[in-house]
Parts: C-alpha cells; structure tokens; sequence
C-alpha cells in the first residue's frame, strides 16, 4: 500500500505538503494541490483514517444510542442514521442502552476515546450539566432532553388528540387510552393529549388509563383485565406493538375488532400492514427524523449554523381497518 | 483530563513504561504494573484509544455488514453481535449494504482504513481471492460464504424438511413452497430441502413453488394468483414475512387458515405470535448466531485457536395455530 511519502517523492513536494492538502488547513498553491492529489490517484494512496484521527481529532464516525435495536422503532431509525452518514462518509457506531443511565454513560466514554465527531441520542435521563461535560456535538431524537440541545421529536400531543378524536368520530364514547412507561417524555406526551382531547369531547370523567409499558404481552394482560371490570367500544395504545396486544385480548374475549372495539395504535412500523384486521395507527415519520437528526449532526461537526434548534415533526392519521365501521367511515 | 505523561510522573516511572504497562508488551514487572495502574485509577486516567488503535494497528471496533437493518430477521442478530463485543469491550460499526456488492466493498475498505479489529460479514456473493485480501479477520453469518472462512449458519435444509413434513402430517397433501431469493444461498437449500421432502413423502410430483423474494407483498400477489390457478391445502413460506403475506391471501380469497389451507412460516421472529392466528415456523437461533459469531471473531483477533471452522445451528419446530387441525394436532 502505498504511504504519505511514496506520494510526496511521486508529486515532488515534502511529506509536510502532502499533509496540508490532506488536512485542507495551510497553504498549497493550486498547481500544487492538483499535482499532490494526481499521485494519490495514481498510487491508490488511501490515506490513513487512524493517524487522521489522532492529528486532526475527529474519526469520521458518529456513536447512535438507542434503547434496543430489536423494539420494531427502531431499525427504520438507526437505517435511516446510517444512510445518511454514509453519504457523507462517516461510519455509525451502534449503541443498545436498554434505557440503563450507566450503560448510557458507559458508551458515552468509550465514544469519546475513539474521537467520535458526535453522537445521536435517544434518551430522557441526563442532567444538561453532564451532557455539557462531553464536549462532543450531540443531537437528540426521538425524545426531547433539554432546550439546550438540537432535537428531533414528531408532535405527539397532537398526535394522541388526532387517534383519540377519531375514535370518538367512528362513534365511540368509552375510549380506554393505553399508556408507555412513565419515564418515557414521548408516552407522557401521548397520555396528555389523550386526557386533553377527551376532555375537549365533553368525555373527560370517562376516562379509563391501562398500563402497557410499552409492551405486547403487557399490553394484552392489562386489557384482558379491563375489560373483565370495564365498559369500553375504542382503544388509542400509546404505541402499536401495544395496540397488537390489545387487538389479540379484544379477539380472545371472543369481542370483535372495530365492530365491538375499535383499536388505533401510534408509530406507523410495518406490523400495523400485517394484523387481521390491519391497524389504524399515528403514523410518525420515522425515516425522516432519523434523517433530519443525521444531517443536523453533521451541520454541528462541521461548524455550520443551524437554522433552528428543534425540530417537531408533524404525524399523520392512517385509516385501516381496526377503526373502519361500516356506515361511519 | 489526565495524560500519559501525569500518570508516569504521579507512578515515579518513565512514559515508556507507561505506555508499556497499556500495551501489555516489553517487560514491566509486577510492583511496577501495580503503581502504573494505581497511578491511573487515581488519576482517572483513560487511554487515547486512537493513539493506540494508531500505534497497535488495532481500534477495539468491528464492522457488522448486514443486507438491511429494517428487515426483521436482523435486529436481533445485530443486538446479540453488539451484546457480546460490548462485553469484550469492543464496539459495532453497522453497516447496510443492500445485498450490493459495491457498497459492500467500500465498506470493507472504509472499515480497513478505521483498522477495525474484524468484520461480521452476512453475504453471498464475495470471491474468496477477494476476501483474502481484505486481511482482516472475517466470520460470515447466516450465509456461507466459502469453506476457507468461519461460518455460523443454521439447518437451513433439515429446518425445510421439518416444515414440509409437518404440513403432511396435519394432513396437507398438495403443499405449495413460497421461495426466497436465487441467489440466497439460505433461500436455496430452504427449496432443496422442500423438495426432497416432497419426494421423500411421495409427493414429488405435486410440488408448487411460488416467487416471493423474501417480501410480504410479493408473497402475497404470488399467492393470489397461484390460488386462482392451483389447489393446495398447505403454504410452506421460505420466511415469515411471506407467510404473513400468504396468510393475508388466503384470508382475503375467503379462505380459512389453518382449515382450509394450513400455513408455516421460516425464521421465528416475533412477528409470527403477532399475527391472527398465530403463525407455525421454524425457529432459527438468532440471537445465539449472533453472539457465536461475535466470539469466534473475537478469538480470531486474539489469536486463539478455533475449536472448529463452521458451526450449524440446529432449528425447531413451532406449532402455533395456522397449522393446528381440528383432530390432527
């Protein structure tokens, strides 16, 4: 493989020279510049990332923590992450932090030792004053964390008052609301638009809140039990996968979906398309925030201004058959 | 943040043993090693691992190239992969690479230049002349690649066998196969294992395969029409995703499942307890191939001997409802 010095004797310059147009930071004349890289095409010089790294300070990779790779969110985000790093050739270090703060942190560190150039965030649990201490560019997805940070979140208040309004459009009055875990911001949102929305609709005192935690199984438990003890014709999960958990106890309780309840799930993954009957769901554009945030860190990295801090998605109704009464829709 | 210099100062010995004492090579002895470690726990000292993956030609990071993340046969793969090098302290660059071989190939040589320590590789379509060039230590998974490099793949043909002897024996006598890609290798031996099943059961002559390139929606319009044209009272699908396109194409010709058509999917991802009824499969191993793969790459690095070259993971049948008959199971 050919080395700096092999394309400084080629191009007739000095080892320094070569490093400056490698850098892009001193000066080299034009004519110079052209001749230098010339003889790396020529040489196939690839120069070296790790020695780059050490002198320049940056890795040309980002670090991505999210929760868990495998929750159905998730993949379409870290996909899009990595598309759009790879465009601008920086490489993504994944990260599962189970939502542990000390895995979190853990990483973190590590990230830092490698002289990663930023890292996506998709947590709800620092304080700004340790996020300040990394001293690295950071974006925050998915879940806001401090009005100090870039941030990328859809708007899931409106978007519970959208599921929660059109349960109440296809005729129903008794809208149970399944909730995700209390330290989740996005869950919170979601739980205060339900409440907002129902109060609006004149349902306020016929509020009824499960826990699902964000969980299949949990989910379909916890309705099982409701529906043993409650009268309910609409179910707005907070999440899908929890929607499918109360679509399969709606279905063993031997009720029928929309016809007896209808179900409406939030996030818009695939599985929504593969349920009997299918969901309606909020779909959030998960894709494009994971987009967004990739491109805003890379504004951050190199320096450019960003035209805002925060960026709240908007999040769409989508209509399928789980909500689809005959002569209401 | 301490330096290298701080902690030789603060141990009463020179940089050299310092950084002899971190790169665990030249003779420290062991009083020495014990005040450098000391003087580094004190002092909270974190080794620059760039500085080191320069000077080691080692980074401490792996390369993990999968076709596409967001295909759900993965997540979990990747979870077990960055579950495992994460307690060996190494961290997971991802990689899509969209089963191409050229983005393949500029990942390798972008990971290269980050002297990764080992790559992950699931693919098919790599020269062995070619991956020996790379030098770097390779496992592949999931798909074989070539006798010379270590493999963790499951029982693709017997798993095939299973499925196909299963639906004989609810009952099915004209068993269609919905097939994944050509130039799958897994998808492949998936079919041949069909096939000889067929012919085992006495059936060879009444063999039906569908294309369904490994996607639901495909799946599902290959069905639609081979039901139009063909009678069969069993769908052995070559992955869940088309088995949840089959069974959404049965249900919507007004046919039952299991009753009228009995349905098996190929995989076990979660997917298959989500759907209605829940879909009968053949469970790979997942997250266990992915964590073998990531130990044998770590033994590759460390240079220590290979127990063997090639693992095949066993599969298991799993009866859920689309397959349970009346009578039968």
């Amino acid at each position: 493989m050919a080395t700096i010095r092999d394309v400084a004797k080629r191009a007739g310059v000095s080892v320094a020279t070569v490093s400056r147009v490698l850098n892009q930071n001193g000066y080299v004349n034009e004519e110079t510049e052209r001749r230098v890289r010339q003889a790396m095409k020529e040489l196939n010089y690839k120069p070296n990332e790790v020695a780059r790294a050490l002198f320049k300070k940056t890795s040309k990779t980002v670090g991505l923590i999210v929760p868990d790779i495998t929750n159905p969110f998730f993949p379409e985000l870290v996909r899009a992450v990595e598309d759009v790093m790879n465009i601008y050739d920086y490489t993504v270090i994944l990260c599962n932090s189970d939502e542990k703060v000390e895995k979190e942190r853990e990483y973190i560190e590590v990230l830092k030792q490698k002289y990663v150039d930023g890292v996506i965030l998709t947590t709800n649990q620092f304080a700004p004053e340790e996020v300040e201490e990394w001293d690295v560019p950071i974006v925050v997805l998915d879940r806001p964390l401090h009005e100090r940070y870039p941030s990328v979140v859809a708007d899931n208040y409106e978007g519970a008052r959208l599921a929660t309004r059109h349960l109440y459009e296809v005729g129903c009055r008794r809208i149970a609301h399944i909730q995700g875990p209390n330290h989740v911001v996005n869950a919170m949102e979601r739980f205060r638009g339900y409440q907002d929305e129902m109060r609006a609709l004149g349902l306020g005192d016929r509020q009824l809140v499960i826990q699902g935690n964000y969980q299949l199984k949990q989910a379909k438990e916890a309705v099982m039990a409701a529906l043993a003890e409650h009268d309910m014709d609409g179910i707005f999960a907070g999440n899908d996968a929890m929607a499918v958990g109360a679509l399969k106890a709606v279905q063993q309780c031997g009720l029928r979906v929309p016809d007896d309840i209808a179900i409406i799930g939030y996030d818009g993954i695939p599985l929504t398309e593969m349920t009997t009957p299918e969901l309606s769901t909020v779909s959030q554009p998960i894709y494009e925030m994971g987009a967004m945030a990739a491109r805003i860190l890379i504004k951050q990295i190199e320096g450019k201004p960003l035209e805002k801090l925060h960026y709240q998605l908007p999040v769409q109704l989508v209509v399928r058959q789980s909500t689809s009464r005959r002569g209401l829709t």
